[in-house]
């Protein structure tokens, strides 16, 4: 087999073999096949597409390109959740302990800020000395003891992913909805799921902002979980404003340990309620209830008994951190310096760029510009109003967080680009527009996606 | 600007500048593009299609990546042919000498063996002493003193070429008529050109063998010529056998000895009549005829006359190539195997898959399967019948010569595929199907190529 056949084949539209995919799967884990051609191979599929048996070989053969993680030995049904990126998506912090507190396992391999959107690690990485880089045997040990486990991907699990994926960053091949699910899947997959929740987002915010693209993407990802022998749901959900109140990353955390304390603020009810109804999901397909809505009420109570945050805390500690300041998590966010950005007229907040938003975070310090670069843990924004929110000329809209006032004057920008005050209202968009299982799935995915 | 930008452009179907083209191709040139991102545009550009202004901006910036060799101190103006490459294509060697005859120079900078078509340089170098690499300096004292110089790419010329050559055929996006255009032109260009024909293969034999592709190939050239000032036409011609009677090396050189010295046969009057129109055209596009017809004749006059055959005989001289063996060049051809391959029914030679045959001759040893292996120098193939012509059972179809005997199972399997007997003669097929000239071009270039 020659790298060079296959990628003439798929440059001509035709539909490559499971071994042919294993070959350049295998190619790309080994480093035996030269980046130029798999760079050749992922533009064709970019432009060619995949049919959705490639999509599960290619699947497939990412997750077995190294080694897998077995969730038996604890005996509990695995379940996870993976978001296609957003911003102020802080909803791993409350599901992941409360699936486990519903008596499920929850590995879940995260991973960093990216873009324009945050990184769970980054985030958990706030908290001094919490560490997400556990091998996987310590990984089932954190697991056996708190029933949820965040850390980061080690290089063991799905090597052919880490080759493809920034290979994907350096030859523009990573907005599409096949190769995207590939590289999610895999890496998923290879945590031996039982069930796993799928928060697609869509709007202003998301990777995909054509809703047709992320419904096709939620719809081939159950279509490729289910496969695989993985129970999977994906839920559409509105990223057209910041999830919450905070986006950063200590501040992050700050607002979950609020929500796992129940105390509620009417600026991240959304957050409250898509953490629910995911979490919801995960106990469903973990087989905890017998049906999401009462997977999400069970969610509720668990949340409000501070079961979740005695799991939290537990897990924290388990991985180093210090969980001594979440007695007062907002103490010890310390900022060097805040600015207050204000509206510059009256009105009501109709319209929020997200993507600009996340920008605007990410160059206030809290993301990065490029991989292995340090972010600062107490860098970010809180907003002070939400989409349809009366606002007032000279009050602030949000408050801006950073290590020194010379990183204000980015943020600004594109904050002013950002948000747009109106005379009238938008009209309201509901927060999970729509829902994929393995029941509706079928028509979502007849349409064939073209770039 | 960023590779990885330039990239996602022509990714999403939009045009680049040349700004953004030039910044790729000296990327290419310097290695400061790494090979992976140019992969990706390469392949990008391959499904996406570019503008005639985009190959514009190619081809222009490619032939501007290196040096450029100058024939204004020759005080002649400088002509060339280039052929898309095809089997027993020998007519560089008559019509270089014929239009240097005719008061024009020829620096003809050619190519070598690659698949299943023979390489010029390969042919002259079965000559003993013959050099083609010869710096831009010697090939210019090589024109002044005869008129014609055959050499071989230099690396100081078009270096963007040779970097994006080795990777399109690395990662499958070589037949392309955008990317195939800016890099023979870019070639031939360097050359300070004042006039340039192409010839364009279609058929069997034909890299191309789709016509309206062929023809959106030569219309193509002919526009980027015509923009960068040289005088262009194309001529589309049939390749659906061998041109003339040998495929090979030496024989090759042999049998244009023999019409040089106007020593004519009925199977090679194709080769003959090919090249005299090809010499009428650059006789024309050179200024030194009124038309390409006035051109052909005067092309003919020099070749019955022999003044072609000296001008050859200098040119090899001064290359330093022995040519002693030039008195008896059948005496100097000697193969230590060679076969008839025989017909194993009687009727009329009514298909030839000219692909096929030119792989029958690369397996014989006169081609190489990889850049930089050696070839032989008297292995090829004699053909003793054309298309339409009389098959008698048990009589030789064409006789195989080769180093040793070992070497002839494969061209035996492949000729049997490839030449196909029947009861009745095929349909006659002209020698020259277009020509597409400055007039014309537009009609050819108005269906933009979809691969």
């Amino acid at each position: 087999m020659h790298a060079v056949d296959l990628i003439r084949k798929k440059r001509d539209g035709e539909e490559l073999t499971l071994a042919e995919i294993q070959f350049l799967v295998r190619g790309a884990a080994t480093e035996s096949i030269p980046e130029e051609q798999l760079a050749a191979w992922l533009m064709a599929a970019f432009l060619r597409g995949l049919s959705l048996a490639e999509v599960d070989a290619l699947t497939t053969s990412m997750r077995l390109s190294g080694v897998v993680f077995d969730p038996a030995p604890l005996r509990r049904f695995a379940v996870d959740k993976h978001s296609t990126g957003g911003v102020g998506d802080k909803t791993s912090f409350l599901i992941a302990p409360i699936a486990a507190a519903a008596g499920l396992v929850v590995p879940m391999i995260s991973g960093r800020a990216l873009g324009h959107t945050g990184g769970t690690l980054d985030k958990l990485e706030s908290i001094p000395g919490y560490r997400t880089h556990l091998s996987l045997a310590e990984m089932a040990e954190v697991l056996a003891k708190c029933g949820a486990s965040i850390v980061g991907q080690t290089n063991q699990l799905v090597p052919a992913d880490r080759v493809l994926y920034s290979l994907r960053d350096r030859t523009a091949t990573v907005e599409n909805p096949y190769l995207i699910c590939a590289s999610i899947m895999s890496k998923k997959l290879a945590a031996g799921l039982n069930g796993l929740v799928l928060d697609v987002k869509t709007g202003t915010g998301a990777f995909l902002r054509n809703k047709q693209d992320a419904l096709f993407l939620a719809a081939l990802m159950v279509e490729i979980g289910e496969r695989a022998g993985t129970r999977t749901a994906a839920l559409l959900t509105n990223m057209n404003q910041p999830l919450g109140r905070f986006a950063g990353n200590w501040i992050e955390i700050q607002e979950s340990l609020d929500l796992l304390a129940d105390k509620r603020h009417p600026l991240n009810e959304d957050l409250r309620e898509l953490s629910l109804v995911l979490a919801g999901w995960m106990i469903f397909l973990g087989g905890a209830s017998d049906s999401a809505e009462m997977g999400r009420d069970r969610a509720e109570q668990i949340l409000t008994s501070g079961e979740a945050l005695k799991i939290f805390t537990q897990m924290v500690e388990a991985q180093g951190g210090d969980t001594a300041i979440f007695d007062q998590p907002e103490k010890f966010h310390n900022p060097h310096a805040r600015m207050d950005f204000v509206a510059d007229r009256s009105g009501y907040l109709a319209h929020v760029d997200c993507t600009l938003v996340g920008w605007a975070v990410q160059r206030l310090g809290a993301g990065r510009e490029r991989a292995g670069e340090p972010v600062s843990a107490h860098a970010g924004l809180e907003m002070h109003v939400k989409l349809g929110d009366k606002v007032e000329a000279g009050k602030p809209l949000c408050t801006l967080f950073a290590d020194y006032d010379g990183r204000f004057a980015e943020p600004e920008i594109l904050l002013r680009l950002a948000l747009m005050v109106a005379d009238e209202p938008p009209p309201t968009e509901p927060l999970i527009q729509d829902t994929i299982t393995v029941e509706n799935k079928k028509q979502y995915l007849e349409n064939a996606y073209r770039p």
